[in-house]
């Protein structure tokens, strides 16, 4: 796993196990900036906001950060009081073994909900985390902070200001409980980029917007989703042009893109990635929930499984979801093929067409609506069985 | 099938395998009040609509009907202009056989959408259920109807007016897309009160508010939805006192009941039958949103499948539902389990008497917001392995 690839000049990382996942798995993991550094974070729309939330929101005031602890198995979530002095105390445990702020420590839980953190393992771990820094160990973080996650998200971006390299580099779990509304389950973002906090958290907000935003595996908010970014600014560049802050969005996108992408590949029990795209919506607002509306259906995404290009329940999902919308006036489309034009089905030929395109591991499934301009689109994936299998056995 | 129990003067029925379904089963029926009846109906909120619920509100319009046909294996949605002429067809073809108008037919269809109706077929079939008409047959028409049911939906109340008995029997369908707003998929009601078509209808809405409209399998609502009544007055009573009114409503409150309640246990796979109950929500609107998004949230259905009481997943629920909520203030009950109390968990003797609970095939999950004083709860079922199997393959 550790490699040259995933790496930061000025960053380095660690991740050991603690024992608050179940079997011998890495569960804990930390990222320290050798340098102060501008930091940012998205977090979850959920009115059920876990601890390590309230507390980086906290630590994030000053846009200054030098530091990330994770912990996965237990998401700190639900926990009350006590799970504020929990998270608290692993951030003073983090900044002590490091010999900065508590302050500077944000802190990240992902796991079971509503059980406190075991702070005895927790204590043992932090020296463990802080004695075993390395600047190739980002990878392993990556794996540490994994819950259902059948394998560790990562993704890179090489870009140029006044004339010094930088470099963007993104670690992100999760498989389900997705379906963000700002941010979501967890992702963290090291760059050597010289940035101000006010741009690095514009820059943040609107990739987050198009990426995290735009995804969903089971239509549940977690409690737990954050996005965090840290910018150490030793490429020391001077400040950046308007090209040059437009190329470092792109970047931050592709890479927040890629992330969010392989969240959806690997959604539980998954075996498709699908784009739900709406073209011609009367709104911006209608575009997006229509977008949503299919890729959340329960029947759309059985039949996506079951590889049957079943577009009653598309038009069923659209005609529920209170948009704007008249059926006569409806294109779907399976890749290139069209399958319902002017909200009639094109018949078997065009059928048979449409499942073969379906036995692939990705596709677009395009509505035109033909009511406005307005764009949007939903990555998803298909309900199976093995998804049902995971969430009905998760805690036992 | 056939059986004294579900008989209302003055109504006949019949069925016949038509050829529509799959396989060799019952899948058209006819039902005629030898009178002319009162008549009511209420429909999907669906923006896509069926053409026989097009062709029912039209025949609606004076309140008046003396026969309903139904078939199953096809939905006659998504079919346009011809699904109408099929529709008024069928209406035609049925009035013809009986010897009465054809806007005094109400048509009901369920099944695959968006393939036109065999009209052969259909043409066939009217004669030999108008030439099988039976008192005893309402069962097998229940059982005509059937999609994915896997029994027929039955449900009879006896009540009196002036001193008269009087009798509903209700026939309902429906196991999957099950997330009625104003409706469900198919429900009939005969009944030979003596009644004034606006109070039969006013009786109607209310009570499918109560009972249709607080069920859900899987959050996808149909675009066929229809319930329907028809009292033919043979009881012969005078006008109905406040009272008898009253009496009426219940009962057909009980019927209807009755068969939203045998819906849900027959979804689509589902291996449990749950309440969720809301109380002291801070709106009506709230204490409804919550219910329903705790009822179609696929986490908690998952957990509920494998008689986890993972009351994470319920708070995660209620925090993205957009109510008005604190955390600290949510209690949480499986029937008369406390498992959670002001926000936190009771701990694991309390979850293990639960999960004890939760092996039961019915419970009620109970969440008090002390928020306000409004109350509201929706029936819902498990999601299972049984669920994803039936809708990955209902086309193939």
């Amino acid at each position: 796993m550790e490699n040259e690839q995933y790496t930061v000049p000025g960053f380095k990382a660690s991740a050991t196990i603690a024992g608050l996942k179940k079997g011998n798995a890495l569960d804990m993991g930390l990222i320290v900036s050798e340098t102060e550094a501008a930091a940012g974070g998205v977090f979850t729309t959920n009115k059920v906001r876990a601890a390590p939330v309230i507390l980086c929101e906290r630590h994030l005031e000053k846009g200054r950060a030098r530091a990330i602890i994770v912990n996965a198995g237990n998401a700190n979530a639900c926990t009350g009081a006590r799970g504020l002095d929990d998270a608290l105390t692993t951030a003073d445990l983090a900044a002590e073994a490091l010999g900065i702020n508590s302050g500077e420590v944000l802190v990240a839980s992902t796991g079971v909900i509503g059980q406190p953190l075991n702070m005895e393992k927790v204590e043992k771990a932090v020296p463990v985390l802080a004695g075993n820094l390395s600047s190739k160990a980002i990878p392993r973080t990556a794996r540490a902070m994994m819950t259902t996650d059948s394998f560790p998200k990562m993704s890179r971006f090489d870009g140029q200001a006044g004339g010094r390299p930088y470099r963007i580099v993104g670690i992100a779990k999760g498989a389900g409980m997705i379906m963000p509304e700002m941010a979501t389950t967890l992702c963290f973002l090291l760059t050597d980029i010289q940035i101000e906090p006010e741009d690095l958290k514009k820059a943040l907000l609107s990739s987050t917007n198009a990426t995290f935003n735009r995804i969903t595996v089971d239509g549940d908010t977690s409690t737990n989703d954050t996005v965090l970014i840290l910018a150490n600014g030793l490429t020391g560049n001077t400040s950046l042009s308007e090209q040059e802050m437009g190329l470092f969005s792109r970047g931050l996108r592709q890479v927040m893109g890629d992330l969010a992408r392989m969240i959806v590949l690997d959604g539980e029990g998954a075996t498709k990635l699908i784009r739900v795209e709406i073209k011609n919506a009367a709104s911006a607002s209608d575009a997006l929930r229509a977008a949503r509306t299919v890729a959340n259906s329960s029947l759309v995404k059985t039949a996506i499984y079951g590889q049957d290009p079943n577009w009653g329940r598309i038009m069923a999902a659209l005609g529920r979801s209170g948009i704007n919308m008249i059926e006569e006036r409806v294109d779907i489309w399976i890749d290139q093929v069209r399958i319902v034009s002017r909200g009639l089905g094109r018949g078997p030929a065009a059928e048979k067409e449409a499942a073969a395109v379906m036995c692939k591991k990705e596709f677009t499934l395009s509505i035109d609506l033909h009511e406005g301009v307005y764009h949007d689109s939903i990555l998803t994936c298909d309900l199976t069985h093995e998804y049902v299998s995971i969430n009905a056995d998760y805690r036992t």
